[in-house]
């Protein structure tokens, strides 16, 4: 009887804990759950890390305290991250996805769960360390990844807006000049009650060219007073090598787009 | 050592299956995991969707054939649906969320990881039985919980966008009357790309009080030949009664918000 208790225990705490990544649960929460004492819990915890960290999963932290507990984080292993951004650049280098302007579609991946997860997971995985209070993209394709990436690190999400017809609260809006060759000035603009108490802030988008929606959010954070922490993208473009906003990092590398020979030119950029 | 073995093993398959909702692993992939037979992974996955079952955490479905193996689906208790549909109630009835023309300030738990996951989970544990093949939401504040009830069912999101500057392929466009009392003419568009392959969808949406934004979409899928299996959104309006789509299920029900009072009143509505 024992021996099957011990088996359900630990894995009720291996699944408690890894969906609900980055979220404090206290000790006693699985010691009246299984009605079983602290010690013992405690021996299932280190197992349960013991074989989180011999699988790749993930690793349980622990905070002192009274508030502590252990709370779970994934830790992708580097190669799983090159085998994955790998098979993306394949997945990405196919004629198919040219569109006019030597733009690329990108959206089957960007709004896939199995993507958007594995992406936010290793973008969540190589920020954990500096603490973002919040992640912050840009409406609307940059949104799903942004999302899963708030969700592993268990922090809110903060959505900037194209346009300023935002009908929840005070609105703070500033214009920016695009990256592009076009140099367009645009707006973006946020709910101001979504940054009340957040001090740390990790910028994540889909696309970067010349970093100008990108430059465009680190000036809202600076109006709000949060410090931005990191910036992240999926893709950013070679060229111009020069971007408006610097430590920038990138998912994948685009090179070059060949339109006349259906050619995408794509690498993994990623460092761990 | 055989009794460690197997701890570790239920642990690993309860993590490694919840934390890919709706995919389909095969046995094959345990045993080569953990060096066994068939066999004993077999035992391990009933040993594992008993303690599902036991604490509520979900269940795992086998699925025969070449293509086979078992998946994870989390299936919510209604215990745990009412005690956090209940909270949340009490989170929203608070004066300050009252905005200008009797709106509420939502973004913040529509933008949350843990709100966001938990309403996903119920939305999807609530139509997975008709097996949508993609979630479909409208930008901007539904895609958060879009994207997580995508994740549970292990289906792409489509995203419906305000404009047609997209630039990503041919775009389908179509006009919609909104359903609140001003009855604007509104523009709705999709990228063609995107419902590719797509037969049946479900609808998830923040907020519906008319019922215009969905009928749009319940439009734009009949443009591309795709069935509608289903309407969810976060919260509905008790008026008007009589909405422009019928069969929406929401989580929460507005009864009423009363600006001079400062009273808001929301009743859980989702029935399990």
């Amino acid at each position: 009887m024992e021996r099957v208790k011990r088996n359900e225990r630990i894995g009720v705490i291996m699944q408690t804990l890894s969906r609900k990544p980055s979220q404090v649960v206290p000790l006693s929460y699985f010691c009246e759950l299984f009605g079983v004492a602290k010690s013992s819990v405690s021996e299932d915890i280190d197992l349960a890390q013991a074989t989180f960290e011999r699988y790749g999963l993930g690793e349980i932290s622990t905070v002192a305290g009274a508030a502590g507990g252990v709370f779970y984080r994934p830790k992708p292993k580097k190669e799983a991250v090159e085998d994955y951004l790998a098979g993306l650049c394949r997945r990405i280098n196919e004629p198919s996805r040219i569109l006019p302007g030597g733009l690329l579609y990108m959206m089957d991946f960007l709004f896939n769960p199995v993507d958007t997860q594995t992406m936010g997971e290793i973008i969540a995985a190589g920020y954990a360390h500096v603490e973002p209070g919040a992640v912050v993209t840009m409406e609307t394709k940059g949104i799903p990844v942004a999302m899963m990436t708030a969700r592993f690190l268990n922090v809110p999400l903060i959505i900037c807006r194209r346009d300023n017809k935002i009908t929840e609260g005070a609105v703070l809006t500033i214009n920016y000049v695009s990256g592009s060759s076009d140099r367009t000035i645009r707006t973006m603009s946020l709910a101001k009650r979504l940054v009340s108490g957040v001090d740390k802030a990790l910028i994540v988008d889909d696309f970067m060219r010349g970093g100008g929606t990108a430059k465009g959010m680190h000036e809202l954070m600076a109006e709000c007073g949060i410090e931005v922490v990191g910036t992240a993208v999926i893709i950013e473009t070679e060229e111009p090598a020069q971007k408006l906003v610097t430590g920038c990092r990138a998912l994948l590398k685009l090179k070059s787009v060949d339109e006349e020979h259906s050619a995408v030119h794509i690498i993994p950029a990623w460092n761990i």
